[in-house]
């Protein structure tokens, strides 16, 4: 006979049954949706935008209305329950009831989240910025093409204006930029985010300075030379094949801005080729097999709901690029890689190991473009364009004055002062898209990286040893077991203290940046 | 200021206005699970099945929701009126109000339709069907592998049970199959199509037989030898360049099983290549662009409504039919495309057009496989399915007995009698899918191309010779106008009648037949 005890636990079930179920419906409306917009952008003829953007919006209207829907809040509401131990509250501190699970916990925890912020922007302002930022991208293109930021700029205006707003709603008493800032990254606060990027920029500045002055020479030629786009496919597909992309799980396309997306049983990467850059289409696709990896790793079980799904943008960067930069520009990899290269195209065959990392790992300092720099002044693109909107956002800063700060920063931080809006302020695309407080995520995600390869490092010894052999199931493996299979289960303060044993710091990164461009640069004080 | 008569047509119009968005809101789900099944087929890694398959079923199931609301009865109803005069009753019999436009009572008519369909079935059942056709298909693949009807039987028995059951709740009082068959085919009435067919029968067998009877050689090697799948997708490029393909809203790939989807933005083909039968992708490819020019030839500012939606299959059918047969195995085709094939595959250069025609066209009476056959010994295949499914449904023919009736029937109509069922009842895959109804529709729409190609030759004099020039517009034109942009504004009967005049028919279709193979196989008699 069931006990009183019982029946309870078991409606709790049932309850949480209904919530899973509406949970996984929106889930899979959503991953709908991702499959049309990676088919828009890398299958779909142009024509077929108009019908496109129909169903996009349809799929993001339903969506909304299932999360936002009052039998949502009010499953959350049960769930959450009235009688919460004090043991029983998880990290962020709501209330979770106690006769959940902790990874049911974790679920309505989430889930929470998603809907107090979208319970809390009206409709209609979602429609507007919706509605702005789809006039805003032909208007940043033009703008772009003109060299002229003044066509930009009321548009921009309008953007933070908007986006203010849409803080104001989430939380009036809270920063503005903080608030957008936790709509990528909810888990890290930005005093962190902020004490994170004012030491890259305190410390890489001065490195980045020896760098210049250092009399080194490195073999920056190696990969220089004509090649076909063919052939650079086949290579992508070499690399691929080296780190062990499950091909069972995914593909390889082109798209003009390389991107992967899908989810644990399908996640794709796309790259680009150009001719003269064959070391880009390298990193790029080697950048992006780090995301769909971790994609792929999330638990099949967990298919569905937030335990299914990545944590936010500051792990999934600290996967790409711990691929990208920790493997893919190291010693080790192109001791195990360059054959592979040489053989793909053999006008290479008088490149060393050496040269190639050398070439993998130039810094350089008079460049302007974020897309095209290295692992070191990458970041100062960053913390520019992190400190401009920032400001923005909080009110410190005019949008006319926009350009004239932005251009004192470079000179200020990398000794170099772009001549046009087009190559300054307006090169990269996501203010267009309303997208503040997306690249502290870029640097947040770098500087993870290295703290999870030191900690892997600890864990497996010599990693260098393994890369070089082209065995990359320890790793892969430990990723899997530390950061992979939890999904959104622990937040990300937790999910980095548990996989590294300590709280998330730039140390490692720094450390890791000293030694390899000290010895690279040949720099006495590194 | 507003009369009384105005503010009832503005209130007319607020609720057509709602109707149109909540049908479109319907369109959109469907056309992303149109993408995501293309996907499926032409793109998906195949571990992305167990993913795929839940979010097609949330988007049919908000489908579904969204159809069956209470509201949408609610606004059918309205909109349908109580004042409706004898002339403004559409030709399905239903009532629609006279205060809509002929374009809006069309809408209400056909949505009225699909609404009543999944009204009237309980949603145990659908799923019930579902989830039987889904396991459905491996004994079916098991069967066909293992050469054993009786492994399908059970399974066949038991759809047949659910779709009789189906058509019990849509009607009562109807004959089931014509129930069922009128999921693919609304507006042609069962008996119209059973006479169709039985016409064929009657005159396709002797016709069939006085060519295996004919001493005449036709040129059956024209196009044996090897040929590799690269150039073959460039020869398939070819053809649709030289039918008018619009690249600019469609895509070429291939498919095990090729097909066309989409909607008018955006109506892709697939296709397959066999480097022996070099013929086969050919008329494979021409066959899909009838399908894919009919989709992009739908109305742009139908899109969303079944103003812009294709006139079911009988009419699809005979777009890809009219393309593939009348164009496509034409001797003037021939002429034109001919040379493009043998500069990609020089080693055909003593091929002449006759020649190329003659294979296109050769009668195999011993063939047993549908998707093999030529254009004459087809619709036997499809008229013994058809006879053999109506009777199982109609309750006139036990499952067990499907071997031998459907033997006997191959030995009556094309004197051939499979050694297997591999070979017989189990070579198509559509009743496994619980498609009982399917297969009239692909005789009756090569019927219908004939009777269109017909009218078209009729209104713009001997389409023969634009072939010749392969100037094709002006019969793309007429399709366009006649057929294309009235997506489902008419009913199959009216469009058909004001295409071309009269009634739907298979004179033409026999006559065609008759005086192609007539002179092809030198029969006297025809």
């Amino acid at each position: 006979m069931a006990t009183e005890q019982d029946s309870a636990a078991e409606g709790d079930a049932d309850t949480y049954d209904e919530f899973e179920q509406r949970v996984e419906r929106i889930t899979n409306v959503g991953n709908a949706a991702g499959i049309l917009q990676w088919d828009q952008e890398v299958m779909m003829p142009e024509g077929g935008t108009p019908a496109r953007a129909k169903q996009l919006s349809t799929l993001s209207s339903i969506s909304h209305e299932l999360l936002t829907d009052e039998e949502t809040g009010e499953l959350l509401e049960e769930l959450e329950g009235s009688e919460t131990t004090e043991s029983s509250r998880n990290t962020s501190g709501e209330a979770a009831s106690s006769d959940l699970a902790e990874d049911q916990q974790a679920v309505v925890r989430e889930v929470r989240r998603r809907y107090d912020r979208s319970m809390k922007v009206p409709e209609e302002l979602v429609a507007e910025i919706s509605e702005t930022t789809s006039n805003a991208h032909p208007t940043w293109v033009e703008a772009k093409e003109e060299d002229d930021f003044s066509i930009f700029a009321p548009t921009l205006e309008k953007l933070v204006e908007l986006k203010r707003e849409y803080a104001d709603h989430i939380d009036p008493d809270a920063d503005p930029y903080a608030v957008l800032f936790a709509d990528y990254e909810p888990y890290i606060d930005i005093e962190t985010a902020e004490r994170i990027l004012e030491r890259l920029r305190e410390e890489l500045v001065p490195l980045i300075e020896a760098i210049d002055e250092s009399d080194a020479e490195l073999e920056t030629d190696a990969f220089s030379g004509e090649f076909d786009d063919e052939t650079q496919e086949e290579l992508a597909r070499d690399v691929l094949d080296t780190l062990g992309y499950d091909w069972n799980r995914g593909r390889l396309d082109t798209a003009p801005h390389p991107f992967s997306s899908g989810t644990q049983f399908d996640a794709r990467v796309t790259t680009r080729f150009d001719e003269s850059d064959l070391l880009g289409s390298i990193t790029s696709t080697i950048h992006e097999f780090g995301h769909a990896n971790y994609t792929i790793g999330l638990p099949d079980e967990g298919y569905g709901t937030p335990l299914g799904e990545a944590r936010d943008l500051t792990v999934h960067e600290s996967q790409s690029r711990l691929w990208e930069n920790h493997i893919g520009r190291s010693q080790p990899f192109w001791e195990r890689f360059l054959p592979a290269v040489q053989e793909r195209f053999p006008a290479l065959e008088d490149v060393t190991p050496r040269d190639a990392y050398e070439a993998a790992n130039q810094v350089y300092d008079d460049n302007l473009i974020r897309v095209e720099a290295d692992e070191l002044t990458y970041h100062l693109h960053i913390v520019i364009r992190f400190e401009v909107e920032r400001d923005l956002i909080r009110g410190d800063l005019a949008v006319e004055d926009v350009p004239e700060v932005w251009n004192d920063k470079y000179e200020e931080y990398l000794g170099v002062r772009p001549d046009t809006d087009a190559e300054g302020c307006l090169q990269d695309i996501h203010w267009s898209h309303g997208s503040f407080g997306y690249f502290p995520t870029y640097s947040l995600g770098s500087v993870l990286a290295a703290q999870l390869y030191a900690a892997a490092e600890a864990d497996l010894g010599d990693i260098d040893e393994h890369t070089r052999e082209g065995e990359f199931d320890d790793l892969n493996g430990w990723l899997r077991e530390q950061i992979h299979v939890h999904g959104k289960r622990y937040t990300t303060p937790d999910l980095i203290e548990r996989a590294t044993g300590e709280e998330y710091t730039a140390d490692h990164f720094l450390e890791y940046a000293k030694n390899k461009y000290g010895e690279l640069y040949d720099l006495e004080e590194y």
